[in-house]
């Protein structure tokens, strides 16, 4: 988890829980006494790639902080099917209530971990980055993008404010590669890198003329990647993109680029499936 | 879409916005002259169900009220790929900054809507209804569940506060089925149904015999739920649920329950494409 | 208190501290030192039934996490004129500071509880409910309507949201009592019954055979009523509904009606006198 | 309404409807069309001192903002039963999502209006004020402080921050009256008066001689009250307090003090009955 | 800090860090483990008076509960040039992510009280008050009007709600001086004292006669202020107001006034210099 | 103003209006009716840089929609003393309501913008950048950053999100420079630039074949800052940092860096003198 991040997760939490509990939990309060304490074991139902487990006590905890969670795996962890991730301990109605809020940033952040670590796999990290999108759940990204990390992937910008990407659009408001990145040279601040995003040779050179730090190679074919790897010749970082899948990731690393954005990593991903039982 | 929610929608679309935007678009900002005027098209790259129309268009108009959005299509259309959905005209600057949260929004509820359909799509909707639950994304379940509707599914209760569900933690702290459905008749609102969530056969006579509305047939086999089907015989909704797929609802909407839940819709859907072109 | 609800009672009271003190208590920061301690009690000066002890504390704690509180009575006690409710000790800056947002919702609550405690005592609960309306005062229902559970009365649905009540105005625009049935029973969650209110016996039978669940019987005199228990014959829950008062509730509840609605719980009872007392 | 007010209300309005609409109105969305048009009339069942028109107003426009409302009386008029207060058009669906909420505004402001009319009825308004206090509903301070107006009373300081207010426990603090006064001096912001609340008429001299702007003067008997107007002889502001009633007020009026306040305005004023009819 | 001020203080706290910190501290993240723990000193790089150290541990605390600070120095003393004001031990993520935030807390606040003590010293705070004003930086004046009386200052009204001041404009709306303050006297609460804004004698000589219990003398002359003092005679509080500086305050301050109000202290107040070292 | 930024600038108007109005005007309340209008004019009272004159209008505008304002000048204009700004027409209360809070904004960042535009003149824009730093007020950096760029400054990163330094701090954590910049690399999003804060010509070089893009010269003397761009020989921007001052900024110019940031510009810049008259 990022330094800093605390009070941003704990608004993100509050949001949730108050999303599922509104104005109560109507069946537990009807059958689980205040003063009934339980265990729970969380249960891996597939092989997981482990992300949010501090996400996921720390909504119980919302609701009551004298529960405990005993870890058997930590965020980072591959647990095998059928294994106990955590113990849980406390007052049942604060388990029962939180349990689905709980659970549902479990799951999905375990989903893009494991999602990621996917991609990964198909690619030799030494050489190439696998890196996510903006494409992510609103209202999400801090955690999903924490969940690309510990899939073994790479965050791209966090937002519109953390990285400077000239988009066509951009471009042609600005009339031109070369004067959209004079003009950001002329006006953003110097903690930026400068990335442009291209569609074909002429603009690429025209970016590392311009003076680039990144070009993106928008939906490029496999020929044309390669080229555009020998004509930057390591002055740019270059950034494959464009629906990229599991099964043409292999092929796209091969090219030498040195970073690959997979948006699928965050909007596509399912969820896993992880259940709580009760002792 | 609901009414009455948009209050609550609003909430939504602030806090995905400030996620997105933070300190500000730098690369809008320093390319983009803030009088440029702009038109673009919003074209779907697959068939889609489109669900979220009026979320995209509230998410522009919070940056730039002066943005107009004319739709060919609307919620619930089927969009074949390539066609386009709507146009957007206004301020480049509005239109650059606010087109990814605005498009991960409809994207996500699009993809949601999408697959409910094909859900929907393997069972007779006369017969049997295809629910939601909450497994959903935290923070945007009222969006996930209009998408649900969208692609003709049915919401299941929204959180813990609009319905009764007394499920095997519940069982156990009340001691039978029959001591928890007893306790709920006597706390709960009148304005709720009940459900039980049951594992066999026992548990739904039991069930039926305490006076529950419904029941829930956790994780049953075909067989057992023929046999659900017959015991009750009208006397309770019976809701199927556990692990369904495409692949399996065909033959669970067989054996006559009256609805079947499927997290998937709103865990585990994947984001269909949709793109914005400046013309 | 109902489950999960902690962080939305937080809300309330952080709202309720905002206003009261607003840039600070100036009496008290110009006479009090920061370090002086001290004890006060809290004394009933009429009999009353006590509702919201532990929102007293938790208004005090906000203040002054180190502020404790002895309970002599809890929530549901009958505290006799003239008894000790409870004793405080601690940071006299944050007792008197926050004495009188704390004592707020502590008067207003057990007023609430103690009136409808009255309106409880005037019928045989085993055999009809006192529920409580959506007649509340703006912010606080959560609490009211708590206050009422303590009251030995029973909640009606909580919001528009956690249940359905067909009016005249819905009939109206849906063409008839049956048409409005079907289109709920098409629309909305399962998990919700449907209540119908009708003005006369024609509508009773109107809502029965459409397969409503309750009847709201709308300002009808205690001969209808009678009449519209016999029809209904169990078929449906009854509730009697408008302009219920102490003197009417008793012949009221003789009609045989499952439940009696009473606005007056928590838009009209007036706040029991509570004070607080430094030693 | 106070100048500047209005993001303040806001605020409370937003609170108000997401408390009563949550996930959204079940209801009226299986059985209002959303281009249904309608019109309503609100209707005085009872004689009230309208209070809280513009309020109700608000409400339904941030659900709808093309609902129109036409005033027939306005805030500060009597209403004789049965006379028509207002016409509402527009969306059925914002009417009736809405209306509620609207109502308990309404109702709740305009009952403390009216309550206060009858106090102030009682009293000479050239000779006396009735003022409010802080016993007001956590929440919704400013709006009752303005019904108060509207009844004819007078505010007292809105909370811990405009008025200062010295108590038995303050002195208790201090050392002595003499020494919370000059302690006070020392410290406050010259812009607030000095009232001191005292028991006795030794009290009352100390608090004259330390320099106090205004007494209070607590539970005192009406011969006490006389005397302590006969020893201020107009150097103090004099406010009497303490279990006002409808019966006592007259006679305290008359012993001569400046102002009367009255915790039963905010606490313990009935709501009146107002309704909403759609044509 | 005053009573009652906590939560308050808390949502400021919330506000700056999330200004800073956003998506969290990338560099603190990449380089700094989890785990590490440090120690780190606050030095005074001139002289200062102090004032904010309690804010500044807050903020650190708010991003790690168990970071400790031992105070050298507190609020009110005056720190030498060069020497420890604490020591801060506790996680390095959390020391570094919020050490800037705190710093510019503490930086500010002691700014404006150092600059306070300025002006105090130039006067005889037995003879007259130097008070701020409302031109104080959007946001944090409750912490600005604290530095004020930790530099020897008093506070003004805290803002348009606790204080009357009746301008020009008010002046000219009502009429009169003698319209305005009647005017106030039939509408405010009782609690505020009713200042006059004025700009000659004649002013002054109608306030006075008005009922006035304050009067600010704008932007008059020494002569003027003088002539003023012997007009009032101590029927009224006097504050001098307009233009004031370090060189002329003294010269006012002879003339007699009871107040001198500087709104330099708080909108031009320089940020002193204190750094944090780590060990 | 930066594109996508209004929703924060929206955030940040209505916590300075909650502020200074809390509970309501009271002076304007009772002495300005409702319906009275006006015209007022803004007029500078000292050569000032314009900055912040939407925000002037926004703040009126969200106490009262329909005041305009007609601009004279808009940000960025240099307004001699005497010249009037702009005229404000519409509602006396909003005027009078929102004055002081809308100047405090608009004295401040014009305040601000005017210092930087000294500290740019005295040197030669289009070879040395002045650049901001954090050193800003808690809650305005974004207004404070924009009002920097009005005066011909640039802003470095916003916030410790946006930008990467590593200072002596982060060095010590990672063991070295070298360390700590690979560190990075293997972390943090390609989007960011890397700026490493060395002390001497030492940590110059290692940050130079650490591949550093960046290096901030912290408070050398102009003989080491000479050294230091004689030895980058534009391998790295060299930003100069530390105590910079109007009287030492030339010389610093003169070595030959590329920008100096300095922090005075947000934390001590005084706020100019702009006063609104009611005509």
């Amino acid at each position: 988890m990022k330094a800093g991040i605390l009070p941003l997760i704990d608004r993100i939490i509050e949001c949730a829980l108050e999303e599922d509990l509104g104005a109560g939990d109507v069946t537990t309060s009807a059958t689980v006494d205040p003063s009934t304490k339980g265990e729970a074991r969380l249960l891996a139902k597939e092989e997981i790639l482990l992300a949010g487990i501090e996400i996921f006590s720390r909504v119980l905890n919302r609701l009551d902080p004298e529960i405990t969670v005993d870890y058997t795996y930590h965020d980072g962890d591959i647990v095998p099917s059928g294994r106990e991730i955590c113990t849980v301990r406390g007052s049942m109605r604060g388990i029962l209530s939180g349990e689905r809020t709980a659970l549902n940033f479990l799951q999905h952040l375990s989903g893009i971990a494991t999602l990621t670590r996917l991609y990964v796999a198909k690619t030799n990290p030494a050489k190439v980055r696998i890196v996510d999108t903006r494409k992510t759940t609103p209202g999400l990204r801090v955690l999903e993008k924490y969940a690309v990390r510990i899939g073994g992937g790479f965050n791209h910008r966090f937002g519109l404010f953390d990285g400077i990407l000239i988009k066509d659009n951009h471009i042609v408001a600005a009339g031109s590669i070369s004067k959209a990145v004079a003009k950001v040279n002329a006006n953003a601040p110097h903690t930026l890198r400068i990335e442009v995003e291209v569609e074909d040779v002429e603009g690429l050179k025209e970016a590392i003329n311009a003076g680039a730090d990144a070009v993106l190679l928008d939906n490029m074919s496999l020929e044309e990647m390669r080229n555009a790897v020998s004509i930057a010749g390591g002055r740019v970082i270059l950034e494959a993109s464009g629906g990229v899948t599991l099964e043409s990731i292999e092929e796209i690393a091969k090219t030498g680029v040195d970073m690959i954005s997979v948006g699928a990593l965050t909007h596509s991903a399912r969820s896993v499936d992880i259940s709580l039982e009760v002792i």
